[in-house]
């Protein structure tokens, strides 16, 4: 480990300069703590692995809802590995903490793969909220789940996805309020980042999208509004969770929420670099 | 006149293909009317004609204030053409009506300014909503006011502009209301032209920014605004003119309310095309 791979070294509250230094620290057991603001300006990805059985079906439901499910990468049958993304992952060991989902069992928490691994397990990572939180911040737009150091709140709705094969379920959404000023450029910065979760999918009234008490969200942590702020919706990676935990495979696995596969990607880079290496691959 | 430049030809109800089309129908006195949907496609600018005295102090409440004054044009003193624009523009008669203001007077209409020109007039024409309007309307988002043959509602604000010299005032907003998904496209279409006010300015509660009574604008026509709909207030045009008419000028005109001058360049090239007009002029 280089000393600068670690800006702080007080418990969990490190920050790595490169992707594969968290991943490497995280392999070793040196790292297992979320990776929220830990690999700043590096692409973040979700955590979907399901049998080759189910992948068709899944990457259907992905490309029908790109909001809640932009996709940033996907594995061949069986491999750990994704060059794509960065250097040496090892899908196995590579993310701080994974939930398994098996059918009739509760979610079970692991800090590895290397006892469930199959050689049809297809990995998806799915772009995640991380990278435009962080261009809020870099824009000086007060992010206040961040600034209470809570979790973002997030809601099911009355929204339903479009369903694909054995995928389906409601359009979950996390919820950021800012003065209407701050809300039109949260609307254009994250407008910028599709493989974030992109534009919103509402502003204003919850009770349009079938959310009865804002602050009694279904995941995460009560949010803190203040007098003229406007709560603005973002589909959220627990869709696609959701749609998992429903869709019956014998095995399912996802990752612990806030523990991220982190990429070598520079996130303000990655619309680009995901798509040039879509492109090459077509070539 | 070519037949293909009208369209339609009964009474006011023209189209016009081309900016020169429409601009030669004024000048010739066959055309009077205001020119929303007249020029399909063609970049519209709001009139400012001042002395060159206050050109400078005029110009620089424009830069101060983007938003509500995006510069399209300005010509040199005595200049009566604006080549940048359009071919052989004669501001003196190409524009429907226009309306003049002196010290003490009440503003006076006319069609022409060919008995009030002087060498020392300094004409700025500016970018209006028309062009964002026909975004929204090609992008199949319902604009109320549109739909409903009415003028767009428009709003004097508690915010003040930066003021320049003895330019100053409030910020006046147009308001277009729609379900919040179509808000938030509204926000993103109108975002990519600066040239036409940009993004809104503030969305949301209307007391907020000074707007008592939403349903009784200052200017325009009452609103109409659906159950679930969320207001979006824009920069509007308006607010030159009410800095000019509080300027003092001896001799100030602006066009009449809707008789805009119709350019000759296609409103989606327009920020590219003008900005390399200004790349050109400096090189």
């Amino acid at each position: 480990m280089l000393a600068q791979d670690i800006h702080s070294q007080s418990g969990q509250e490190k920050v790595f300069d490169t992707g594969l230094a968290l991943r490497q620290a995280v392999r070793e057991g040196r790292f297992s703590g979320d990776t929220a603001g830990k690999a700043p300006g590096l692409l973040q990805g979700n955590l979907a692995i399901l049998p080759k059985a189910l992948a068709h079906d899944f990457l259907l439901f992905c490309q029908r809802n790109p909001k809640p499910c932009p996709i940033i990468g996907i594995g061949e049958a069986g491999e750990v590995s994704l060059p794509d993304l960065g250097q040496d992952i090892d899908i196995r060991t590579d993310v701080p903490a994974y939930r398994i989902f098996r059918p009739g069992q509760a979610p079970e928490r692991v800090d590895d793969l290397n006892s469930v691994w199959r050689d049809d397990l297809v990995t998806f990572v799915l772009g995640c909220s991380f990278s435009f939180e962080e261009a809020l911040v870099a824009a000086e737009i007060p992010v206040r789940h961040i600034d209470a150091g809570r979790n973002v709140p997030m809601y099911v709705t009355s929204i339903e996805t479009r369903p694909a094969g054995a995928f389906s379920g409601p359009l979950v959404v996390s919820m950021r309020s800012f003065s209407p000023a701050d809300a039109i450029q949260a609307i254009l910065l994250s407008s910028r980042q599709p493989l974030a979760h992109g534009a919103p999918v509402h502003i204003g009234d919850p009770a349009q999208i079938g959310i009865r008490d804002i602050m009694s969200p279904d995941f995460g942590d009560q949010p803190i509004m203040n007098d003229r702020d406007i709560p603005v919706f973002w589909a959220c990676g627990v869709t696609p969770q959701m749609a998992i935990r429903n869709c019956d495979a014998d095995l399912a696995i996802t990752h612990d929420p806030g523990h991220m596969l982190v990429t070598d990607i520079p996130a303000e880079t990655a619309e680009s670099r995901l798509w040039g290496i879509a492109q090459n691959n077509n070539n």
